[in-house]
Order: C-alpha cells, then structure tokens, then sequence
C-alpha cells in the first residue's frame, strides 16, 4: 500500500476534513439480533441477542436498549466511565430518532442528535472526530441503530401483513453499533479523513430498490474522497460502503469507473457482508445498524489486529420518508466517508 | 454589563465549548407565513409569504422551499456563494427531516442532517461554530424549519379535523431561519459558547403541554452554562429560550430560582415573542422554525444594530415522537445554548 499523498495539516481540502491530530478508536462494540448472529459475521459481533425484544415492552424499546447495550460495552472496552463521555452523536432510522435520543436519556450526557438514515455512523464518526481532533472533546461516543421490526411498521406494511417484497428490496438489520473516539497518541486505530457527501437525487422513485437509489450518491463521495486526498483505490485494503448491497453496489462500481476509478476487490459492502444468500434477505442487509455494527464489528477488529491497515468507510443513506413517496418525490440521497487506519501498522 | 469571567482558549469546560477562535455571522435571514408575519415581530422577519403552499403540491415541500430561500438569503447577505458554502447543517420537525434533505438536495453542497426537535437551530449553531473554529470549514449554513400543517397532519390529527386543543397546546409556527457563518474577525456578531444539553425527562406524557416538558431541560442547560463559563445572568442582555412558551417559561423559572439563579426580565421566550395575544395561538408559537425566525430575524438584527450586546440563546427540543407517546412513554427533552455578541460592542 503506497503512502498517502495528501498533505498533513489541519483543515479542509474540498468536501474533505482533514484530521492532522486524529481523533484515535479506544473502544467499539455491537449488538445484533438473531438473524444477524446467525449469518456470516457472527463471529465478530459482540453482543447477539436471542430475540428482538430484548424483554422490553415494545421494538422500539428495545432498539433504544440496544444503542445504550453497545455504548457501554465501547466504554468498557475503551477504558471510559459514562461520566467521561464528553459527547454523545447517535441517530437511527426512527421518526424523531426516538432509539437514540431515549438511549441518550439514560446514558446522560450532553447529546447531539443527528439524521442521515443509514449514512448516520460514518456521519456521527465524522462529527465525533471533528470535535476531539479539534479540542472541543476528549472522549466522544458514536453510535447508531435500526431493527427489522421497528422500521417494517414505520417504512413500509404492519408487519402481521406479511407482504411480500421485491427482490431488489434490502432487510432491516437489528443491529447497533458504537464506538468511543479519544484524543490523537490514545491508541492504535486513528480517523485520518472525513468527506462529507452532497445530496444525489437520480430521480429514483422506488422504496423497494434503495440501492438503485443510494448508488450514485455512493460514487460522488468516493470520488470526492480521491480528488481532495489525492489518494488511490490501493491506499485502502478495504472501500466498505454500507449498505448498497447487491443491486446497489455493481451500480456504484460501474459509476466509478465511467470516472476511470477501479476499486476492483476491495470494494465491499456492508450489506452483502451481513447476511449469507441461505438468509433470504433479497438483495442484502441495510438500516442505519447495519454498517455500524459492521463497522464496530468486523472492520475496527480486523484494523485493530492489523490484518487490515487502512480502510474507507463509506456510509449511504435514503433521505426520503414516507410520506414524501406517498406524495410522488424522487428519493434523495447522501454518502459520507471515513478513512480509519492502524497508525502502528501505516505509520506516520 | 460585567466582563465574562470565562478563561479565554480553546477547548470544553463541562457542557460547553469555549471558541477562542470566534466565528463570526455574516448573513441571516428569516422566512415566515403570514400568522407570523401578522405578528409582533412582523417588521423583524426579511420575507413574508402571503400563504402557506408558497406555490408548491405539498405543505411539505413548501416547508423545504421557505428553507431554501431562507439559507439564499443569508447568503446573499453574507456576499457568499452557494459554492462557497463548505457545510449546510440543518434539521426539522418532520419524519427523516425531508424538508432540510430536499432543500439540501437543491442548494447542492456537503450536508450534514441533524434532529434536535425545536432546539435544532442551537445544535446547529453550535456544531457549525465548532468546524469554523477549528478550521475545518470556512463558511457554514446553518438553518432550521417548521410549517404549521405539517407538523399537525404528522403530530398530531389531520388538519381537516379542526380538532380543538387545550390552551397548554402551542402553535408550530410555519417559519425557516437560516445563518451563514464564516471565520474569526470577519464580522461583528461571535459566537463564543455553545453549551450542549443531556436529556433530561421528569416523566411528564401531555403532548399538549411540551413547555412544561421542555423546562427542566432549558434549566438544566442554563445553569451548566453560567458553572461552567463562569458568567452570571448579568453577563447577556437577553436569555432567550425557544420555545417554552406562556406555560414552561415560568416553569424554567422556577428551576433557576430552586438554583439560586434570577434571570430577571433579561428572559424572554421566542414562542411568547412570536405570537401575541389575538391571533388565538395559546400557550405561544413553537416548532424548529419559531426560534430559527426569531434568532435569524429579531436577535441578530438587534445584535447587528448593538442594541443588544450580548445574548444566551437556548434551543429547546421535546425529542418525543407520536409512536412513543402512544405507547405510553414520557417525553424527553433537551436543550442547547450558543452565546452571541456583537465584538464592537462587547470588546475583548
């Protein structure tokens, strides 16, 4: 992997923030469900619960104990008492993003709610690393959330409806993932890089094809990403987006390379990594839990052990909600992007 | 007034960010319906629209519109381009916040969603002054909005109804207000503080009643704001919480006398400035766009002018959604707080 060429300093080149002292990952976690413990990941999850209702009186409460399960766990393992968080970013999916914000109620520190639909961890990183790089922090918690059942019911039918879906249609991950960022020199993992994406509408109207939709969004981001870092495909073992899944991410790679970009086999999506084609998810995992837990999950323990030095982190989401698809408007989209590496492994 | 005792440099002391490096506002502007433009405050707001569908096929859209106008006008006021814009950080009321994502899709710049109910606009300000500062963005769009229909088709019975509501009920307020800030030294208004809140819920369920919801969360935020700068309520000349209303202004009140704090009549309240007395609005005006219009429109044009020197604006968010309170959950509430000054006035 060749060295970055991007220029070391602080500040912003393009949609790019540049993290001179970057923001180092003390600690990550995940919670999932059933079904997501049962798939290919399973190993690298930290929590998998038995069922999903986590023994609270409605899914959406239990999505929100979720959040709080994967925040402490992050804290534990980073070494942070709850009264140490200087700040908490979490979003979901939810109207109101009522998973977090009832999770920050109980956590009790100083919140900052954010919406990006499934885009809401990489932003949350994004945000998180800006304030510690930039003193504003010490330690900062980053999370988010989805659960099958909690946006079934809000997004699409009752879920006692059963409806069938097309096959261009994503699953719902219930999943939360969450990570505590520290000071530069804390730890190994450091967050370099976060470009931050404009909203792509390619007049895509279809809910049961969110990848169709997410796809070009995907692509402006990552090639923003290149353009102001100066940096190739090769300087990441990994170009993770989350979650375009299998009608999406071909999309996206062929958007690419009408740029001239080949991410070749290191572009993978979280989506397609979440569930195995035995699981019956149609085109792949999505929700804003997908790629966090991934994210939490599989990527911060494979850079922490350093079988993956450095890898782009690119989170999409759908910003339409029902009811503008009820009133005919196309679906907008967004992508934001984090570059995560192992200092140790990459070096200065 | 007394000079703040807060130390100068840069970092967090508690709750609150101290910007050493104050940004600056450069452009504001406001855009309301005509309820608000018929208001004590109609000489204050820079357009008034003669109706709530601004022309568009949906209240929905005609929310993003008034968005999209309010963030162009600060712009042009500003004498920055759209291009030259580096972040636009904005929230609303609505499900998945559509009408900051559909205008942010128009203005077509790197876009960062955020959800803080009717404390938006504070989370806004505070996290755009936080990239300013650092120097990770030049200029930032900050803007928040809410429209009287939308939000009462969403939250509450479909407007054909004409349900009646109890006089404890506020009126979401159709209104968008929008901030362009810029770097250090580029203008006399700064933006020295922003104190994020907790959640805070004293187990109140009335959505008919979210003053009284929302004003242990507005004490909580203004009492960690004077621990942690130092400064007594002597230090502004307004504290201008948004939007506690006829029934929770007094209420936060109260908590600050229990505190030992006298806010005195330095605390005024958007939704009681926005309404008056005939235009039937109960408790008082409320909604994400209430405090942005009357931050955007009254305080900045006041601060501009130093006529006031110095203003605590505290942003209050009910952070419920309908499917919560149906099930029978309490609403959460928070409340964030930016300090503004005019440098001219205030000196250093």
């Amino acid at each position: 992997m060749p060295k970055s060429r991007a220029k070391a300093g602080p500040g912003k080149v393009g949609q790019t923030m540049v993290f001179a002292k970057a923001p180092t990952i003390l600690g990550a976690a995940s919670v999932v469900g059933p079904r997501e413990g049962a798939g290919p990941l399973s190993g690298w999850f930290d929590v998998i619960k038995p069922d999903r209702l986590l023994g609270q009186r409605s899914w959406e409460m239990a999505e929100s104990k979720m959040v709080e399960e994967a925040v402490d766990l992050a804290l534990a393992k980073a070494g942070v008492k709850r009264r140490d968080l200087d700040f908490l970013l979490a979003g979901d999916l939810l109207n109101q993003i009522i998973a977090s914000s009832f999770a920050a109620r109980n956590i009790d520190r100083p919140y900052l709610g954010l919406y990006g639909a499934c885009s809401t961890m990489a932003l949350a990183l994004a945000l998180g690393a800006a304030l510690v790089s930039a003193g504003f922090a010490r330690h900062v918690g980053a999370v988010s959330s989805s659960h099958h059942d909690t946006a079934e019911r809000q997004y699409r039918s009752p879920t006692e409806f059963g409806s069938q879906r097309p096959l261009t249609a994503q699953w719902t991950a219930t999943a939360a993932g969450a990570v505590v960022m520290g000071p530069p020199g804390q730890g190994d993992l450091r967050l370099t890089h976060a470009t931050i994406g404009r909203v792509v509408d390619n007049d895509q109207k279809n809910p049961f094809d969110m990848g169709s939709a997410m796809a070009p969004a995907a692509a402006d981001t990552i090639v923003a990403h290149f353009k102001d870092t100066g940096r190739k495909p090769d300087a990441y073992d990994l170009i993770v987006t989350g979650d375009l899944a299998a009608v999406g991410q071909p999309l996206a790679g062929d958007l690419l390379a009408e740029k001239g970009i080949d991410l070749g086999n290191r572009f993978v999506d979280c989506g397609k990594m979440i569930y195995d084609e035995t699981q019956d998810a149609h085109a792949g995992g999505s929700g804003c839990g997908c790629s966090a837990s991934v994210f939490a999950g599989y990527l911060v323990k494979n850079l922490a052990a350093g079988k993956l030095r450095r890898v782009l982190f690119v989170g999409t989401g759908a910003l339409h909600s029902p009811t503008s698809y009820q009133q005919g408007e196309s679906i907008p989209c967004v992508a934001h992007a984090v570059a995560v590496e192992n200092g140790r492994v990459c070096g200065n």
